[in-house]
C-alpha cells in the first residue's frame, strides 16, 4: 500500500531555510531574555486534562486537543503557556526564587479554523516575571521588549501603553468594539456602539483619559520615546489587571507583533491565592512575517559557510582535510561525499544556499563568491582570512 | 473545586535549573552538527495516523499515542524522528539538496512503562545524511559524534564499529544474545544459546570476524584510536544495512550515550525507491547524566552573571542605571524590583545560584562573590573587567 506523504492541515514542517530563521531569531531572543535574568522553563506536552479545562472559556474548551490516553487518563495538549506556568508556580512553590522570572518557548496546540491563516501548532514565545506587584518589574517587561525589537533589527517601532483601570465602569462589550479604534476608525465604533445598543458617550470618556500615575511612573523608568499612552488600547484578553501593552511596527500593518500586560489574579488559579504577574509574548509567525517584510534578515543566512570542491578524485581527500581545518577555525565547511564533477558540486552549492566554494586543483585553491559569481585564486591563509 | 497540581507520570518539567543545562548541551551540539553543514529540520507533532501505524513494529503500534481529531482524522504523535525524516524526503523530493544534511531535536511520545526509569516524553538528538551511499558519510557521521563528545568534555570514550553484513546468515535470535556479550560475558552468550537451541558455534563465529574493507575504508578516514572494531557489536534494531557504531564513555557504565549506522533501506519507504542514509542518534537524558556522573557541567552555568543589589532604597534607581550599562557590556545582570532590604535581595542570588553581587551604597561599590563568600570593594570599571 502505497501511502500519500503528507502533513496535517494547520500543522508545518520547518525545511531548512524556514528552520534556519526561526532559530536566528530565537537566538536573539533568548540572549536578550537572559541579558535581564529571565531563564527558560519547559513544561510538558500532555497535562492532566482538569488542569487545562475550563480555563480558556468556551473556546478554548473547544479548540483544545483532548483524548483518553492508553491509561484511561483524560489528557489535554498544552493551549498556552500560562495556565502551565500557574501549574509550575504551584507545585514548586518552595524551590522557585521569587521573583520567577521565566520565559517559555514551546509549541502549543489549538484546532483553530484554518481558513483564518491560523495553525493548528505553533510557536509561543512568553516572558513572564511572577510574584512581584512593583512598577519596575512592569517597565522592566517593556524593556525586555524594545530591546528584543532592536536586537532583531526593527527600527520604527512603538509601544503603545494603557491601564486596564481605565476601562473600569464601562461595558466589556463596549471595550471590545472601542478596542477597533484604528481598525475601522471613529465613525466605526460609533456606529458599532449604537447597533449594540450601548451608550456613545463611552467612546468619548475613554478617549478623554489622562495617563495615570502608575503609568507614569512605568514611562519615567523606561524614558523612552516610542512609549505612548493610548487610553483606546484595550487588549481582548479580560485577565489583565493593570498594564496593557502592545507593538506596532511601522510597514507591517497586519496586526500587533507582541502584547502583554499585568495579570495579577490569573497564576495563583492551581496555589489557591493571588500571586501577581507581568509578561508578554512575540507572535512568533507575525513576528518572522514582518521581518520578512521589512527585510530584516541577514542576506546570507547560511548554515555551511564554505563548500569545499575537488575538481578531480584524488584531491577529495584533501578537500576533506581542509575542511577540517577550516572547522577548527570556526567556519563551517563540508565537501560532496561523492566522487562527482565539479558541475555537481556546485550545483549542491547553489541549492543549498552555501555563500563560498573554496575550489582545490592541481595548482592550488580558487574561491568563488557564489553571490556575486565572482572567483579568485587564493592561498589558503588568505582563504581564512577572507571567511572568517 | 480545587485541583491538584501535578504532572503526568512520565512526564516532566524542566525548572530553570535543568532547563539551563539542557540548552548547554543543545547549544554546543548544533554549533558541531551546523560545522559539518547539517541543518536543522522540525516536523509536527501530531501525523496522519497512516504514516506512523506499522512503522515500529508491534510495541510501536501499542506505546504511540493515537487519537481521533475534532475534524474525524485519525492522527499519532511522533514517536521517533526517522519515520517523519522519511515522509519530509518523499514530500519535498526537489526542494532538497542531495545528500540531505539534516540535524532534528524535538520531543517523541511513547506510553512506556516508566518503571524502567523511562520516560514518556522526552527528547531525541537526531543527525542524519540522507540520499549518499559514500563511505565518507558514515565516516562524517562518526566524526560528528566525536567532535560532539570533544566539545562536551568527553575524555575518555570509545566508538566500537561493526558492519551489519558480519551478521548475515546468522540466526536474528542468536544476534540478540551475542549482542549482550558485554553485558553477560561469554559463558552468559553459551548458555542463553543453549537454552534457546541454537548452536554456540555462532559465537565463535562472529567473533573471529576481521575488520572488512569497507570499515576499514571508514577508519582510514577517520585516524582515531577510540574507534575500535568490535565484531560482537549488534545494536538491536534491524534496519540497520551496513556500519553500526556506538558509544561508550569510560565512568558511566549505564549504557551507550550514542549509536548509529547505515540504514539504506528505511528513507525510501514514502518515496517508493531505496534511498541510502546514515546517521546517529544521542540517547538526551543519558547524555545528561552521563555528564552529570563526569562532573562534565560547568561549575557556574547561570543565567544571570551578575545581581546589582541597592543598600537603600534611593539607590535602587541607580542600580537600574547601572545593570542597563552592564547589560550593554554583555553580562547578564539585574535588579531586586521590590523596596527590600539587602538581605533579602542577596538571599535571591542566593536561591537563583546567581554567582556575583554588586552592592551599591552611598560612598560606592562592593562587589561579592556568592560561591568564595568574599568582597571587595571596587568602582566600576574594574567591576566590568572582572566580570568579562
Amino acid at each position: 500500500m502505497k501511502i500519500e506523504p503528507r502533513t496535517l492541515k494547520g500543522f508545518r514542517d520547518f525545511l531548512p531555510k524556514e528552520a534556519r530563521k526561526r532559530s536566528y531569531v530565537l537566538d536573539i531572543l533568548k540572549k536578550v531574555f537572559e541579558s535581564y535574568g529571565f531563564e527558560p522553563l519547559e513544561t510538558p506536552a500532555l497535562e492532566y486534562e482538569e488542569i487545562l479545562a475550563g480555563k480558556y472559556g468556551q473556546e478554548g474548551d473547544k479548540l483544545m486537543y483532548r483524548f483518553i490516553d492508553n491509561g484511561d487518563r483524560k489528557v489535554a495538549m498544552r493551549y498556552d503557556q500560562t495556565v502551565p506556568l500557574a501549574r509550575v508556580v504551584a507545585q514548586y512553590q518552595n524551590e522557585l526564587p521569587i521573583p520567577f522570572k521565566r520565559y517559555q518557548i514551546q509549541n502549543v496546540w489549538r484546532a483553530e479554523n484554518t481558513q483564518r491563516g491560523r495553525y493548528r501548532e505553533f510557536l509561543q514565545v512568553d516572558v513572564d516575571a511572577v510574584g512581584s506587584y512593583s512598577l519596575l518589574t512592569d517597565a522592566e517587561i517593556i524593556s525586555i521588549a524594545i530591546k528584543s525589537l532592536e536586537k532583531l533589527g526593527f527600527k520604527n517601532f512603538k509601544i503603545t501603553i494603557n491601564d486596564r483601570a481605565n476601562f473600569v465602569g464601562i461595558d466589556p462589550s463596549a471595550i471590545l468594539t472601542i478596542d477597533k479604534l484604528k481598525k475601522i476608525g471613529k465613525e466605526g465604533v460609533l456606529k458599532e456602539l449604537k447597533d449594540k445598543g450601548l451608550p456613545t458617550s463611552s467612546l468619548d470618556e475613554i478617549l478623554n483619559k489622562q495617563i495615570n500615575d502608575k503609568l507614569k511612573t512605568i514611562s519615567d523608568v523606561l524614558k523612552d520615546k516610542r512609549v505612548i499612552f493610548d487610553s483606546s488600547l484595550a487588549r481582548g484578553l479580560d485577565y489583565y489587571t493593570g498594564l496593557i501593552f502592545e507593538v506596532g511596527v511601522e510597514g507591517y500593518d497586519v496586526g500587533s507583533i507582541a502584547g502583554g500586560g499585568r495579570y495579577d489574579d490569573l497564576v495563583g488559579m492551581f496555589a489557591g491565592r493571588q500571586i501577581p504577574a507581568v509578561g508578554f509574548a512575540f507572535g512568533f509567525d507575525r513576528l518572522i512575517e514582518a521581518m520578512e517584510t521589512l527585510n530584516l534578515f541577514p542576506s546570507e543566512l547560511y548554515t555551511t559557510k564554505v563548500l569545499v570542491a575537488f575538481e578531480n578524485s584524488e584531491l577529495q581527500k584533501k578537500a576533506l582535510k581542509i575542511a577540517n581545518e577550516l572547522r577548527d577555525k570556526k567556519i563551517n565547511s563540508e565537501v560532496y561525499p561523492e566522487d562527482v564533477n565539479l558541475e555537481k558540486q556546485l550545483k549542491y552549492a547553489d541549492k543549498k544556499q552555501i555563500p563560498y566554494v573554496v575550489i582545490i586543483n592541481d595548482k592550488g585553491f580558487m574561491m568563488k563568491d557564489m553571490g556575486k559569481r565572482t572567483q579568485e585564486e587564493l592561498n589558503l591563509e588568505q582563504i581564512v582570512e577572507k571567511l572568517k
